[in-house]
């Protein structure tokens, strides 16, 4: 984490015509933030985090495109992705080279009162993550929401991504006080969802499957990836729901995500899982573009 | 709105030796944060706002202390809370006099990987409330959560006033896109709860009831105040978990805030509740401090 972190702000990131360029490289240290960005005051605001391996982004695209379903979703005006592509590449291109960089992309609803979004690419070198690929212990911890909340409660917003995640890195620390790596959440009528930064693989024989994007969970950008993958094995890929019990008797399980990528699970609740090192090595390889 | 807000910084909120003033006032209208404050990219930090009535703020030692509770649910370092009513009293005196002042006080959990918290206090003119106090229309949504919450999953800091709001405001869009002015959050067991800003008072007969802190809202610094009036006048107070239908069929319903301070549902759902002007007023009154 010794590379220097890169800052591109983006303020023509609604394709509005801004005064000057749409986007440009910026301090990163520095303040770019007022105290009245609703980002800050309310966490009202999307984000992505995207991986870039060997300077090339994995699944810009499809985290894009949920960065505008985000926006719909909390009636945010509609980010220009073909913008944010452009600023996305200047952001990798300008960070020293190193294997793995981690870039967030960030829109917030602005200053308030003014109704222009407040956009940035922050690009920098990703966490060293060789402990959690090879293996991570995670808590069962409930979301408190219904696997039904997407249908009966809208406004509530699950599934989309935003940057109300107090919650989220709360959970992580009830996980890590419980001896834990990382948390699986689970839904107040017991079914597995997701991680607070990731989504959930499990192996069923020949079968993986993922959490319903009706239950309320994120629509994953890697599992896409690792179901073409297994898809063109002849491997059968799909959705269902699982309960914790369910996952534990799996024949193996998963927490995908942008930038650790593969993270098998070890241990849930303490009871052991199965673990394929080989078969997540080639998942790794897969994500990581190799 | 025309006033100028005013901005003060505290970065001494924690009581660490500062290099420089524990606090100084800083331009409003610049950046002050940068793009890795966790509580911009996370939500991640908790606020209060206060308001200020002809010059008195009103209850804020309750909502510093309230400030206090939620940094612990959150495992912040605890904010010196005799720096941030200094900090509070440079705001309010370096704005214009105006009759009510909104005054925000944050504290995020600070730039990735420092551990050092930011943190703030912003002052401004209030908005108009008069149209609300006269009565507000009110659509019960869920929540999402059980009522339940607090005991059985502390992890999702139900109680704590963080700065992950964006699930509130959206409650609040549906609300207005339903023809209402405002929520009132329900339990998926189907209790009333509280607004996403505000805390429920109902009148039954000659007793006055809030929403037990154990169902995961807020503990109001305005319901403490009325409690305390009316005890005063001998009515009996108290805390009871009622459903929506409850809330109907009482003698009078109220959302309590701490700017708005006094807003009489109207109607809930669309259907009509009794409004007591007089008791509305007295109540405006106390909170005011008049």
């Amino acid at each position: 984490m010794s590379a220097q972190p890169v800052l591109v702000l983006v303020p023509g990131v609604t394709g509005a015509s801004a005064d000057g360029a749409p986007f440009a490289r910026a301090d990163e240290a520095a303040a770019q933030l007022t105290v009245i960005d609703l980002g800050v005051t309310r966490g009202d605001g999307i984000f992505e985090t995207v991986g870039v391996f060997d300077g090339a982004p994995q699944n810009l695209g499809p985290h894009l495109r949920r960065l505008a379903r985000s926006a719909e979703m909390l009636e945010l005006p509609a980010p220009d992705l073909g913008i944010l592509e452009e600023a996305f590449a200047l952001a990798v291109a300008e960070h020293e080279d190193v294997p793995e960089l981690s870039v967030r992309v960030v829109m917030t609803r602005g200053d308030e009162g003014t109704g222009v979004p407040t956009a940035w690419i922050h690009a920098r070198e990703s966490a060293d993550w060789s402990r959690e690929r090879a293996g991570i212990r995670v808590s069962a911890l409930s979301r408190g929401l219904p696997s039904t909340v997407v249908a009966d409660s809208p406004w509530l917003l699950a599934g989309a991504k935003t940057l109300s995640y107090a919650g989220n890195m709360s959970a992580v620390r009830e996980a890590k006080r419980r001896g834990d790596d990382d948390v699986l959440f689970v839904s107040t009528d017991g079914y597995a969802l997701e991680g607070p930064t990731s989504t959930l693989l499990v192996r069923l024989g020949e079968t993986f499957v993922t959490t319903p994007l009706s239950a309320g969970v994120l629509q994953g950008t890697c599992v896409a990836s690792v179901f073409e993958m297994l898809a063109a094995a002849g491997r059968t890929t799909g959705e269902k729901l699982l309960t914790p019990a369910e996952v534990l008797a799996s024949d193996g399980a998963w927490l995908l995500s942008s930038t650790r990528l593969v993270a098998p699970i070890t241990h849930l609740d303490g009871q052991e899982l199965p673990v394929d090192a080989e078969l997540t090595a080639r998942l790794l390889a897969h994500l990581r573009g190799a």
